[in-house]
């Protein structure tokens, strides 16, 4: 047993190198790579991509699992051993349920797809993009029944991102959060909204880019295993156990744009950084979910980056950095800026409080999409309905209406959106536990230190990879289930001192 | 035929895929790379190049080619359908003779030995590097003998680079060289050396890199097809027909160092940037050797780069952007500081003339070690009395003897010498032949245009790829086979004319 567990880790780590080889594919593809190096970049992460599935889907792993898996029935249920085993099983059911040719079509499409979406959203063209839609929507149809058996038909979807979640209890645990923060928000959108005009003066990228950094190197992010670069669209990828990187971008009028997306991909690469080593190259070194993965970015970026404390320790250093512009913008001035609620048409943009209610529209309309109740060619003005109804507002054009984010245009329908809202949930799960055994956290952040916080979802959270589900987790650290009772009670006690409701 | 010659084309574009997979992995690495990325992209590169060999040996490929080659034959020789077949046999044949079990041996001693010199080089240890030296020698001895009936046991190695050149022949053309190049030296260093202090003033970086830029971009190199970056050691690398890109380093207190890197790497790029379109992922869509490789560096680092009708142009827009540090320096004083003539200890930093004696001592060396003439313990020895008698000069140290360039610390000992100076031979006679139908040529330098020579380049050696190998290309172009006659008349009028010899 001890060979071929050996055997089956020499494959995964095989599997792992390729995947990460691709990752570094697509990074070169953001950051630097010429315009001209786009057909063949488009061409080697396909076959990166087919290599590394016909590697994992190979008859040989799922002989090595037919042989393991009753060694790792004799072992305790919680050992790593038997961990790895059964996820890769998981991994291995779900990635061999799917053909080779469905993943090329679909790869295709998706590339495709991309590419007309970036010329469409400039030139308002719904019209270019709706039969890539309507195809995407087919496939993502067609995904999903490779999966029959399924409640609903975004589960499969939903369990490639959120393993254990369905869209059943996804849909209560939204209606919960929904009835809490509708009046939320119009108690609050009832007053005069905040002063942000002292966040939209003129900061040079340089500046903004050193400040940022030194934050993030104070929650831990370690830039002799990562560095950071500027891409059109954030995000955190990882090469190696020891290279985890993320990428920013800097709007100079807008001094909290940059500066919210740095400490939000370091909350990412925090949880990459911190899976214990052993697990490194197996199904176990990764995120569990992008739910639990958002809640770490959410974490660092808005339960950390946002509050009082974090920032009676930096603020007095952001103004020495931008003296000119902030010196006469006080504390509660600045806080109040960056906590600004107010209603608005873009998800990326929109604050704690009403982020949620955009992740349900989209989530709302996925399932509508896949169960058939709306069709694409509708889909525009169900979107603009929808915004007028839940947030009051209706897009001038599509273009900050449903051609607003890359996300439809070039990966499935269903199963990317609800994890931005349960890491919302699950942060503030994490933050009100930690708190119970470390009321000093917040002494802490306004002492510029983050070590307790950082350790605490490091030993709590970080550490186990993929090994426990997000459900598993919860009940480990929490001993109940997803609740949304923490998470609203850190958006009332926050929003209700700033608003004094 | 059709369906099998697309067959195979299908196979080779999935493993020149691959090789530039690899590129990109060790480009990643030798640009932005945190230190942490090591050992995982050590792997990774290895898992590439291993697919890559793989793929190729297949006995499915040299199947392909035992079909398709009765068809080539009945092609004109000239085809390119039939070359592809036949450059494709060629390189098959080769990667079949080594045993996968060999080439990983030798990429993992590979690795192992390069960091090892990388701690010995500052700490002047050749004793450190000294096993690992052995284990090269003895490796590449093995190289050599998976191919028997060789002439010379470096003829083996020297095929890799430069195919269809011979120890026998490169040490006739070497010889005469010398003789030539020995009274050349003698008579210029019997003179007062130029005064170079006009480079060695502070010259900031920025600036440096815009002005060879804008150089480069003249040359017609297109930033839509590549891209610059600052690496330890220049070098090009290629991803893709399109994405063809080149590294530099600058030094501020030395003007020459970087400009002349970015010079040199953009004339290996302007090769691959120009090949046929046609040949992209076969074995034709690379340059066709390494001599013919540093013709084209070489070319525009010196024949152009170096040049006075190149300066009469660019010099008062380098005035212009380091006005305080060149304004009282004279046209004529900066162009006998850049084409200033004195032996030296490192290669790299040699001038056009003294270049050539540097790439012969290690030539000499490596065959020398390859016959058992030489063991590696007496090398250093053997190392300093070649220079002293060859250069009249001996290093203080191994950190600029032994140690001083990476090139025996990662690969094979014998084949990647000789190439430098068949580039400089051949670069001679490109130019030479240019002029004939182009006597135009100097004076569009003085004119800031190089459309003359590079499209003389393209139409006569560029676009061909490894169509033709070196030696037939110099029999297209000239009639004849490899002649040093023209490098050593353009040196000669070149520096008789600088020390009015």
């Amino acid at each position: 047993m001890e060979e071929k567990l050996k055997e089956l880790k020499q494959r995964l780590q095989e599997i792992n190198d390729l995947d990460m080889i691709g990752a570094v594919l697509n990074w070169d593809q953001s950051t630097y790579m010429p315009p001209g190096g786009a057909p063949a970049r488009g061409r080697q992460m396909a076959l990166v991509s087919r290599l590394s599935q016909e590697k994992f889907i190979d008859p040989a792993v799922g002989k090595l699992l037919d042989d393991l898996e009753p060694y790792a029935d004799r072992l305790p249920d919680d050992s790593d051993e038997a961990r790895l085993i059964r996820v890769t099983r998981r991994e291995y059911e779900r990635a061999t349920k799917v053909p080779p040719e469905f993943l090329a079509q679909f790869n295709a499409h998706g590339s495709e797809s991309y590419q007309v979406w970036i010329k469409a959203r400039p030139e308002n063209n719904f019209a270019a993009v709706r039969p890539y839609l309507e195809k995407t929507l087919e496939l993502s149809r067609q995904y999903a029944n490779f999966f029959p058996g399924y409640e609903h038909i975004i589960d499969p979807m939903i369990d490639m991102g959120d393993y254990g979640m369905k869209a059943a209890s996804v849909r209560a645990v939204f209606a919960d959060l929904r009835a809490e923060l509708v009046p939320l928000v119009q108690a609050i959108t009832a007053q005069e909204p905040a002063d942000d005009r002292c966040l939209k003066q003129h900061f040079p990228e340089a500046d903004q880019l050193a400040f940022a950094v030194d934050v993030i190197k104070a929650f831990g992010y370690d830039f002799e295993r990562g560095r950071q670069d500027k891409t059109h669209h954030p995000f955190m990828t990882k090469f190696a156990f020891d290279d985890v990187r993320i990428t920013t971008r800097v709007k100079e009028n807008d001094l909290g744009d940059g500066m919210f997306s740095t400490f939000h991909e370091s909350g990412h690469a925090l949880y990459e950084l911190n899976i214990n080593r052993a697990y490194e190259g197996t199904p176990l070194g990764g995120g569990t979910s992008s739910g639990v993965h958002e809640s770490s970015s959410r974490m660092w970026e808005n339960i950390v980056g946002r509050s009082k404390p974090f920032w009676s320790h930096y603020y007095p250093k952001l103004q020495a950095v931008f003296p000119e512009q902030l010196k006469d913008v006080p504390l509660d001035t600045f806080y109040r800026a960056i906590n600004k609620v107010q209603p608005s048409l873009i998800r990326t943009d929109a604050d704690e409080v009403t982020y949620n209610l955009h992740v349900m529209i989209r989530f709302d309309l996925e399932m509508d999409l896949l169960e058939g109740k709306l069709a694409i060619k509708d889909l525009p003005e169900a979107w603009h309905a929808r915004y007028e109804s839940d947030l009051g507002l209706r897009a001038p054009s599509d273009v900050n209406g449903v051609l607003q984010d890359v996300h439809w245009y070039f990966g499935l329908i269903g199963g990317m959106f609800q994890g931005y809202t349960l890491g919302n949930i699950i942060n503030g799960t994490w933050y009100a536990t930690a708190l119970e055994s470390h009321p000093e956290i917040p002494a802490d952040f306004a002492a510029g230190k983050f070590d307790t916080l950082r350790n605490w979802l490091t030993e709590n959270v970080y550490q186990y990879g993929s090994k426990y589900t997000t459900n598993e987790l919860l009940e480990r650290v929490t001993g109940r289930p997803l609740n949304i009772e923490p998470y609203i009670r850190y958006l009332k006690t926050k929003y209700g001192e700033l608003y004094e409701l």
